[in-house]
């Protein structure tokens, strides 16, 4: 029952307080996001993780003035490729196959079939598309956080625009960014209520 | 260590030998994907769950003919609002208003914020938004199916439409699918190759 009980223990925490979190609780977190399967195993994004205050402050700014950015010890914020990029596509499914001993031209093949099936749809779908797959592995790095008994807040409440032009992204996105830290028992109003999730009957259709 | 531990183990299983997923097991799953977090506590989701052959024959079909989907026991396919649904939205926000002991009015407040933001962004930004939420709950139940040694094939690889026109559904988009079952260790091709991801030192960029 470990993960359920992670998932019981954690919940979108609003006030920090401030202690750090250790390196190596950062990193399980990090390997847990890094394990995420993607589609088509092209691992479309990658995290950045800032930790300096000033720049803290100068996201928050952008992200509502949410003070979690400045309260964790660390900011994730996952970024996606901003299109179906066919020469990242290309590298990442020549590696994957080089590590399985499969000759290139099959990853050639497999990439120009990603090509034909991405290309008509063009690039605001292309760039959902790898969002998308940033969001399975923010899910997993929140379950690793848990595990950790560090608290984690998700977070999409931010001017993306504005955070791609600060962070100088070229051919990336930012998708969705997550504060670790600690909660402040005291300061925090939510951590008081229940979480509220739909009931299963109402969760879960079975389709006879 | 143990999410790590179950999330090298688990791998895109290519073949399933029919074995069926026990009933505690399939709820355990389930119910990591309920205690997900959505953007706003919208829980714009759901869970249908398929086990009639037929049925998954013709999925089968609309699914690029990938066996998983008749050789796992249970094809568990997430469903988001096909848009920011104004009722939904307003239904559950006030269901949880009311388990936290919050006055309506927060709740209707809080909603036609929400409605303020989502409206000018139109219905497919609205979808995408929703079906993101999904992939969140869609980790979590990746990760849940591995701790109870699972196996479960993550699949985008469908025709979302002919899904939801077969599934006859209203309000509602496929967003992505996951058949569970048991590995055909003889069978699937891809259980005897390594995990490829990126070195952390790729995966992970320090913002100085």
């Amino acid at each position: 029952m470990a993960l359920l009980e992670d998932l019981k223990w954690r919940y979108a925490t609003k006030k920090m307080n401030g202690q750090a979190v250790p390196e190596e609780k950062l990193n399980y977190i990090l390997e847990a996001a890094r394990l995420a399967p993607s589609t088509s195993g092209l691992q479309p994004y990658k995290i950045l993780v800032v930790t300096d205050k000033q720049k803290l402050e100068d996201i928050k700014k952008i992200a509502n003035n949410q003070s979690q950015v400045v309260d964790g010890s660390h900011l994730l914020i996952w970024v996606a490729w901003d299109h179906f990029d066919e020469a990242k596509a290309e590298e990442i499914l020549l590696r994957t196959g080089k590590e399985r001993g499969m000759p290139a031209e099959n990853s050639i093949a497999y990439k120009n079939m990603l090509v034909s099936k991405y290309g008509p749809q063009g690039k605001q779908w292309q760039a959902d598309r790898m969002a998308k797959q940033a969001y399975i592995s923010f899910g997993l790095a929140l379950a690793a956080a848990a595990e950790q008994k560090v608290d984690a807040t998700p977070m999409e409440g931010f001017d993306n625009e504005a955070l791609d032009k600060y962070l100088g992204l070229n051919g990336w996105k930012s998708v969705v960014m997550m504060p670790i830290g600690y909660r402040d028992e005291e300061g925090d109003w939510l951590v008081k209520h229940k979480k509220f999730r739909l009931p299963m009957d109402e969760f879960v259709e079975v389709i006879k």
